[in-house]
């Protein structure tokens, strides 16, 4: 129980006012939530600026059902059919990165965050640099360029709010006020596809079976990742980030039935954990709806019919992708850069067929001992740096395979 | 995550001036381990008064050990043993029911009040209307009383904090903002030693059999009321006061491995819980330190030990307590306070082998009926009529069984 006893008056979204809402990466499937509980509280929320990358027609009939002011496309060879597609509507259309900048720095009282990749960083430090609270959902701001984004974030005096079910399970039980007293943070992973799988067998896996996830259906980039378990790796990176806690302090637990999303460990023995199904409208609607709460149509739970969680311990053997992770983590400076930038390249080589799943985690590593090789690991001073960083660590890894 | 970025200055215990701890019913389980954690934090809790039934000898030596100021025995035939068992210490010495009730209205940050039974609900109301916090453990000053010791604490502006372990998770995970959003609240249980057993068997259960409690080591009769699932139906009873949820919203899940130990959920889909070891020092670590948290030396879990975790849901017709107290919640006014009575008496009789296991909810539903037909289930108005009903009560269910 919080102590304070009355919400902030300026608190919008609740009565009268809506809040202004704006969606980086609309057309993913972060976007499709983040939509969908706009539309279930029209009264609530409005939408002020959408993107996408390159799915116009998408982005386009988003812009219209939202009531949106704004569409930008990022890739400017679609601007054309972003301007036919909204034509005889009230829309501002804008295409290319600036224009994305400019849509997340558009006045909004949330943005939503939700660019795949590392073209993700520079519009989420254009948002917080406009003074707009970011709900990120993209991890590679955090991961590649986490202590830029957390000293905006401090400068904005306003937390981001993370959209991954696993960061927000941890914000909801966070309390601000003890974070001196946590003993630990626990991220809980569903394992993936190939949780029971020997190690021979997952290096050998096929797209296909990388792509069955058992619980969320996502992108496929996060999905390999999350069969790979670097998605787990880079969530405690976030966590790391977003909580100001050492990676000593960062667990990982295996609960394939993923209901409990994330868990904070205080030092008087107790756990505080969110739970819910895998629906990502729940974290988004958390949200959106902060630091009040509102009614959504999310999908529910009963512990009665799941019957039982299981948990088990994480294989760093089988899966080297998280045992890389927790070595940039516990590294620091711009190693967790490297990783995320390597791992980029591996994803889409093992999409493209190009190496097998087993080459991901082997080609990360290669990357990795490349750069603390050449002592070129140390911590980024501005974006420029790290996006310089990124393109040299894809140049690598593009080196490798070739 | 809360809104408040700093502490309030006013809150105690953290730096410098320690905390003023109470405690009533020292000599029980509850006692030993606030006493525990008292001990464990000697800059940051001090006590002042002490009360026990009848033990005088644990009451001296812990009022000894923790440095208390003032000792009670409740019966005041043991006034003279306390009386010598302190002598040569500057500790003050009372007894009788007066002096109880004075224990609990001394200046104290916190009253912990762990006395077991009705003999709880005065010395409850004593220590609110003096203006002392209360960490409450007797469950009769909510379930017998609960309108008027909520009264007290609304007049008092600090909440209750909760020592059951069920209450205390939910307290943690309880926006006090958001309460408008709470769709329910779920309290865990055992499911007690006759979790599987049928119904007839359960009838027929032996004390010591009653008596296995498979999690949780407490006093005998909180053990049988856990065996009854009464224990579960008077915490449903004690939520509907603490958190002000109606019936229909409060909930029990049957988990056997009691690592869960309670959860909120909202109306955004999100679920929050406490979890932790079955220790009691974990929850009166919290209400000590509420609305911080200290390192305590409780009892800690490895999920991956664990394993795994198993819900089922209740079963009222192998446990019809939990159906009375259920019936006795909806019903509300007096009727919680006549089941208690009655459970009371079922209960010393069940123990003084006068009656079978099953004969508890027998008498119990009994008791109800007659008070159902003679129309005295109003609500009570004052203390006196709370304690004259108990009394009514009693008699019924004794003249039931003689």
């Amino acid at each position: 129980m919080s102590k304070t006893s009355s919400v902030d008056s300026s608190v919008q979204g609740s009565e009268g006012t809506p809040k202004i809402i704006s969606v980086l990466g609309a057309s993913g499937s972060v976007g499709d939530s983040a939509l969908d509980i706009i539309a279930g509280s029209p009264d609530r929320y409005r939408v002020n600026a959408l993107t996408a990358n390159r799915n116009v027609g998408k982005l386009a009939r988003a812009a219209v059902k939202s009531g949106a002011r704004f569409a930008v496309v990022a890739d400017e060879g679609f601007y054309a059919d972003l301007r036919d597609a909204l034509s005889g509507h009230d829309i501002e259309v804008g295409a290319g990165q600036s224009a994305v900048e400019e849509a997340a720095g558009r006045s909004a009282d949330i943005v939503i965050g939700a660019i795949v990749g590392a073209a993700g960083i520079c519009p989420t430090l254009a948002a917080l640099k406009a003074g707009n609270q970011v709900a990120l959902a993209n991890k590679e701001a955090l991961v590649c360029a986490g202590d830029l984004v957390m000293a905006e974030t401090q400068r904005l005096g306003k937390p981001i709010l993370p959209v991954d079910s696993e960061h927000s399970a941890v914000f909801q039980v966070y309390e601000r006020e003890n974070r001196a007293e946590i003993s630990k943070i626990v991220l809980t992973a569903s394992g993936g596809p190939f949780r029971t799988w020997d190690r021979d067998a997952i290096a050998k896996a096929s797209i296909e079976q990388a792509l069955a996830h058992p619980n969320f259906s996502m992108g496929n980039k996060i999905t390999i990742d999350s069969a790979s378990m670097m998605n787990k790796g880079l969530e405690l990176i976030e966590a790391h980030h977003l909580y100001g806690v050492s990676a000593d302090k960062l667990k990982v637990v295996v609960h394939p039935q993923q209901i409990i999303h994330g868990m904070v460990a205080y030092s008087d023995g107790s756990l505080l954990a969110q739970l819910g199904a895998p629906d990502m409208r729940i974290p988004v609607a958390h949200c959106l709806a902060w630091p009040e709460r509102a009614p959504a149509n999310t999908d529910r739970i009963s512990l009665v019919e799941i019957g039982q969680f299981t948990f088990e311990a994480p294989d760093y053997e089988r899966f080297p992708c998280l045992r890389l992770a927790k070595e940039a983590l516990e590294a620091g400076g711009s190693l967790p850069n490297i990783m995320n930038a390597a791992n980029e390249i591996a994803v889409a080589a093992f999409l493209a067929g190009d190496i097998a799943f087993g080459g991901i985690a082997e080609l990360v590593e290669k990357v990795m001992a490349e750069f603390v090789r050449r002592d070129e690991v140390g911590a980024a001073s501005d974006v420029g740096d790290v996006l310089a960083l990124d393109q040299a660590a894809r140049n690598v890894a593009r080196q490798i395979l070739s």
